[in-house]
């Protein structure tokens, strides 16, 4: 938009930290047993900034000034309803949603991409690494990078690098470097030297390659895209910026984001939440997850791993376990194996709701969304929007008309092959069975059982 | 955006019509020999409504409230100055883009496509069918008949269906029917039964199959895209939107579009030129052509045909001749082989002027455009941005500071294909020769050079 003073006033200029409001403690984090004996993984440091945003009880953290004008070059993002959707199928309800796609990185992941790499840059960190899965974190980091002068390296779960090309151009527009996950020369190695196993690939697994790539190169560091605190807090933008457009008159009786690890759903969804713990809404939230990694609806809340290495900090989350590679389908940014230990405890004491829903439920609301609102969803925002409808149509059933509010929270023009496999009627459902999940959670180290116990 | 009556004034409630001030009259359309003999031909009608704003006088054409409805689901769109272009190659230029690639159809060709659905679906007709170079005005089209309930069917250039797939995808997720043109089936049937002649594909001949279609089904009718009045009176709302964005008081120097046939640089100039016929403003306006497809520059203002088919009717026009197929690259949406006629009278009478960029230059200030702004340029929209930042450039130079606006018509995700060969080096020119040309336009008949004399 041209440069417009009241446009910058409906931009937060600070970040909600839930923190603040939490009416119970955390479960600390553990130490692995494998990080006592490899005191190397200690090199790598959080800029002093992402520490303190993990831990302090500041209710409003102010956004830098930095970060906040790189915001301003897309933000405010759209807050619409979505009259034609409520029109065709004939809800009583009235359905918002916060548009997220319309960024270089198309998703919501850059407002806390900006964030990290901003704090790195000023820590003294000239490169940072990562892991992505259907890449739109990994686009969002190499966007910020650039922006804040910081070479970029991701390693994409080898699936989506198949299967999305032109995700690995994007990424390469903005600079960054772009490898498959597991590296696939290294597997030749493996393979050729020995009985070596064959990782399937998952973001964790992404995650490790990263992390030894940090390791590995002094002035490099990990960044990571959803499941830590301060990533949510960073993405709480969406949420304060609805809450602002909604105006005072429209409270949202259902807000509903997507789960990964945590940024989609906490963005919009924290600042609600935060009314809800200060008793000023009693609003429900719903993380809506892909049936394919269902770790909130049947996962097990137990200290886990955040990546793959074993020797990242242990922490309190549904989870599936680490090694979770089973499932699969095309929801590559829903596929993180837990759920980030705030949102975690939240649906422990009962504060948010979880729902998961089907490849083939969620394509088809993706395709009626397209058509009716003009926006094609990415297939992980096709999850809220799935969980929308189907929660406008309860409410119709039991004869109420809620104020429901989503997160969009990126395109879909890189899932267009997946999308051709819908209309084409191939796309098959991937369910994961009770016996899968047993054995992906019978990896997780007994300490961590006693630990969580 | 929230339903906000601010915005909904700001979006015009009218097209602006150039014809109410033009200082000279046009050269009138002919009808071709071969039209005489195949009154078939004339089975096709254009709704009275398009056919009255191809001929009125009238300055304010009132938008029709269906089709405003439908413009207010997206519009008004951004218009935003590209501070970090400026900022980047170190312009005092103020630059201004007004950007339309936000909407289901990913380009500007929607605002004509939902009036043209809307029309035709008014007179009763059931399906549409067009030709497509790279596919933003079959994607408009197939999303505008759904918007408007017609069917649909595109013909889109082979080389362009090959080389991006998801523009397919896109067109079948609004339920059109696309096809290759030339129709490969009909091609190796020609090549079977004799010694038939391959064409190798471009609108032109997208066009006149599309063509043939509705003259084989009644209640179907053809639908272009670009160079007729009509198409490019619906794009001024961009023009005008844009206008009323500046405000008072920031009056653009240079305004600047892509040309293709003439819409998407016809909707943004238009008003701006009707200023300067009016005497209000001395702005100056520049139609981009792409250097494969060099109509303006290094075509001849003579009569040629509109499509490929030999009997549409003859218009005054800057072509390279309707069988142009050469020079080739990827931008499939400015080669269209002439410039619609209210367009080349303005240039025959120098009242706007003309440039060519080259394939490498527009990727690379694409690129640019993309690393600063956080837009992906369509091919066919750099083209435009690369304008604008050499005229900055040039007035830098020069001492001079102006305001240059410029449409960024369309967002280039469906192009990483051509982007990811810029990446890699091997993307090329492709040169026309004046020999070339010369042979292209040697097939017009004799009778259309005298009619042009």
């Amino acid at each position: 938009m041209l440069t417009d003073p009241a446009n910058e006033n409906r931009v937060p200029a600070h970040w909600y930290n839930i923190l603040a409001d939490l009416p119970f403690e955390l479960p600390p984090d553990l130490t692995p047993p494998a990080q006592r004996d490899h005191p190397r993984a200690m090199k790598l440091q959080l800029p002093l900034a992402l520490v303190r945003q993990s831990m302090t009880r500041e209710r409003l953290i102010p956004i830098p000034e930095p970060v906040l004008q790189k915001y301003l070059s897309w933000r405010p993002t759209p807050l619409r309803r979505a009259r034609a959707l409520e029109h065709q199928i004939g809800t009583r309800a009235r359905i918002y949603y916060k548009y997220e796609g319309g960024n270089a990185s198309g998703s919501h992941k850059l407002c806390t991409a900006l964030a990290q790499a901003y704090y790195y840059a000023s820590a003294g960190t000239g490169r940072l690494v990562t892991g992505t899965g259907a890449g739109q974190w990994g686009t969002a980091l190499a966007v910020a990078c650039q922006e804040f002068g910081l070479a970029c390296k991701v390693y994409m779960v080898a699936k989506s690098f198949q299967e999305k090309p032109y995700r690995k151009t994007i990424m390469r527009l903005y600079d960054a470097e772009i490898v498959p996950s597991p590296d696939p020369e290294a597997q030749r190695a493996a393979l050729s030297s020995g009985p070596g196993e064959v990782h399937p690939g998952n973001i964790a697994y992404a995650v490790t390659e990263a992390f030894s790539d940090a390791l590995a190169h002094p002035g490099t560091q990990l960044s990571v895209g959803s499941g830590e605190a301060y990533a949510i807090l960073h993405s709480t933008v969406v949420g304060l910026e609805a809450r602002e457009q909604l105006g005072p008159a429209e409270q949202p009786d259902i807000v509903i984001g997507s789960l990964g690890a945590g940024s989609n759903f906490g963005g919009i969804a924290m600042p609600f939440i935060g009314q809800k713990l200060r008793g000023e809404s009693d609003v429900r939230c719903v993380a809506v997850e892909a049936q394919s990694c269902p770790k909130l609806t049947r996962g097990q809340y137990r200290y886990d791993y955040t990546d793959g290495s074993g020797v990242s900090p242990l922490q309190k989350m549904y989870t599936l376990g680490s090694r979770f590679t089973t499932g699969g389908g095309h929801i590559g940014g829903l596929r993180y194996h837990a759920c980030s230990k705030i949102i975690s405890a939240l649906y422990h004491h009962r504060l948010v709701e979880a729902s998961a829903s089907s490849q083939s439920d969620i394509f088809a609301s993706g395709v009626l969304f397209s058509r009716t609102e003009g926006i094609l969803p990415a297939p992980e925002s096709a999850h809220a929007v799935h969980a929308a409808i189907e929660m406008a149509k309860r409410a119709d059933e039991e004869g109420t008309a809620p104020v429901i509010l989503f997160c969009l929270s990126g395109h879909g023009l890189f899932d267009l092959a997946s999308y051709e496999e819908y209309l084409n009627g191939t796309l098959e459902d991937v369910p994961v069975s009770d016996e899968e999940i047993r054995r992906s959670l019978a990896h997780l180290p007994e300490l961590d059982v006693k630990a969580a116990g």
